[in-house]
């Protein structure tokens, strides 16, 4: 123990978005001792993200007043497609500059301590698993609500990460092969994403509109506003019917997923993270939309499941993933001691 | 080692069917020794099927000509539901008479060693991973198609087996959700299990009779013949329009489903057992079922994952549930050394 009840080793974790990078410096218990934040700027490329990782890191490290050698070990958490085994970052969606480069090895060249290597996703899952809204539970699944649906899965401390790298992907499970479903992003029919994305949600709403529903989103696209999940969950919360209707036929297909997912994992628990939660526990809405998909899940579950798998909002917010990435790290760091 | 190679110490497996139970003595390489099939004889009760295990258990260790001394544990494997931890039997479909017994710690008393329970479906699986078709690989997904469809993750020699023994339930997956779609044995409409299992595939069959379709199977069922998987996998061998058409849809379903396990889990393989495998690789029948389904999950998989996971009959047939038994025995085992 140093300082007020803090406890080493320290881990550093990173969580490279499209937008920002997140940088922790996070004790042995999952706290966080000093954070940092920066534009991702990925169009100057991985090599200066890189760089100003480990600029981040040392200053984060000195702000903590920690001794730089008890910093044993950084998690890297990015969008995939990647290959974890050699560190490589493939063609990221959100990162059209990054391409096929050795991202595990330059930050651990910039950061200066080994690196753990994980998918953005997968990282916030073991975040809440660790410190969040599944730290009681021994196993779990995270679904992540946005432009994607993201997902991690832990059973027993372990992360399915897979054997390809495309463990827990689960926006991409198959919720209904009609030749009518809709496309998700990756242009495949009736998967997870291609039905509770923002893009299915605004689809959604732009087709009620298109059929002459009566709603006030009519209104505010005739005034020139751009449809947005924000834009139909302040609608929903005003009552109106169409953007109700649209969230929770999001909660329906969100459930006939999450349903495949129990019979598959059997976890204590799935937990719902990004930022598409209509509001989350906070909001009347988010508990609605979040009481909607627990009934109908419920009825679709095997009997001895019913009354035992919770399912719940995420805790950490934008933290999960850098809290996560450095318990990825803890992890293999106790694995190799 | 002992004798010709064989390698101690040694576990028994034991693998409790509707019909019959197996039981083999298998040595710490997973070859089987000794092996014997008796009936279940499943209204004498669980008891008396307990007993029998360890009258069985003594008959195939005297016969291998092993110490005793050298067996030291064996493995459980019946049907669910069930109560892994507390190791009882709830209420299985296929053994009415079996209702909330305690099977694994009676087990224990009459074969004298330390019992590993687990799922049957599950127990197959591991024993593919560990001796058949998944022996080359790290993390597998076993599909059992019969009366039900059963299902198997091992992922880095960890089974999935849940936080309610619902682990691995594969069949109860939910591949359509439309109202129309056809129901499982648990009346839940649009799983895996309900598109795929044998009553799914005769249901096929006769709604194609009853719209008149021309098929031979229409003469055997005006003959009294009873329309069963068998009846359709010969009438398709021989050039039957219909029977084959409801076999191929049968791999359309099996291969929604199967894209779904490899999102989720990224396997190295997919690993297809039981009885309902159309002749499986020694047939033709077999075989364009297989590649129909290989066909069918190749597109709508996530491009990195297309060339990779591998999809294969399985190898063990219906030796697999008694030698994964013993793996998984074999398994707790070397943990508690």
């Amino acid at each position: 123990m140093t300082g007020s009840g803090v406890q080493k080793p320290f881990f550093i974790g990173i969580d490279v978005g499209g937008t920002n990078i997140k940088i922790g410096l996070v004790d042995d218990t999952g706290r966080t001792l000093t954070y940092h934040s920066m534009p991702t700027d990925q169009e100057k490329g991985p090599e200066d993200a890189c760089v100003r990782m480990g600029l981040a890191a040392r200053r984060i490290i000195a702000e903590a007043r920690v001794s730089a050698g008890d910093v044993v070990r950084a998690g890297l958490a990015t969008p995939g497609p990647m290959d974890i085994p050699t560190g490589m970052i493939l063609r990221p969606g959100n990162l059209p500059e990054w391409r096929d480069f050795p991202i595990r090895d330059r930050a651990c060249y910039h950061v200066g301590v080994p690196v753990t290597f994980a998918n953005d996703a997968n990282a916030a899952a073991y975040g809440e698993f660790w410190r969040g809204a599944g730290a009681q539970y021994r196993s779990m699944v995270l679904l992540t609500l946005g432009t994607g649906i993201g997902g991690g899965i832990i059973v027993r401390d372990m992360l399915i990460e897979g054997e390809h790298s495309c463990g827990s992907e689960c926006g991409h499970i198959l919720v209904n092969p009609s030749d009518d479903a809709p496309m998700d992003s990756l242009g495949k029919r009736g998967s997870l994403e291609s039905y509770c994305n923002a893009t299915a949600v605004v689809d959604r709403a732009l087709a009620g509109l298109r059929s002459g529903a009566a709603s006030s989103l009519a209104k505010r696209q005739a005034a020139g506003e751009e449809i947005t999940p924000l834009l139909i969950a302040e609608a929903a919360e005003q009552g109106d019917e169409l953007a109700r209707n649209v969230i929770m036929e999001t909660a329906y297909w969100l459930a006939i997923g999450i349903v495949t997912f129990v019979h598959t994992i059997d976890p204590d628990a799935v937990v719902l993270g990004g930022a598409m939660n209509f509001g989350g526990q906070e909001s009347e809405l988010g508990r609605n939309f979040l009481q909607r998909i627990r009934d109908e899940v419920r009825p679709r579950l095997l009997e001895p499941l019913r009354d035992k798998v919770k399912i719940e909002f995420a805790s950490l917010a934008g933290d999960a993933g850098y809290i996560g990435a450095s318990g990825l790290a803890r992890l293999e760091h106790s694995k190799r001691r």
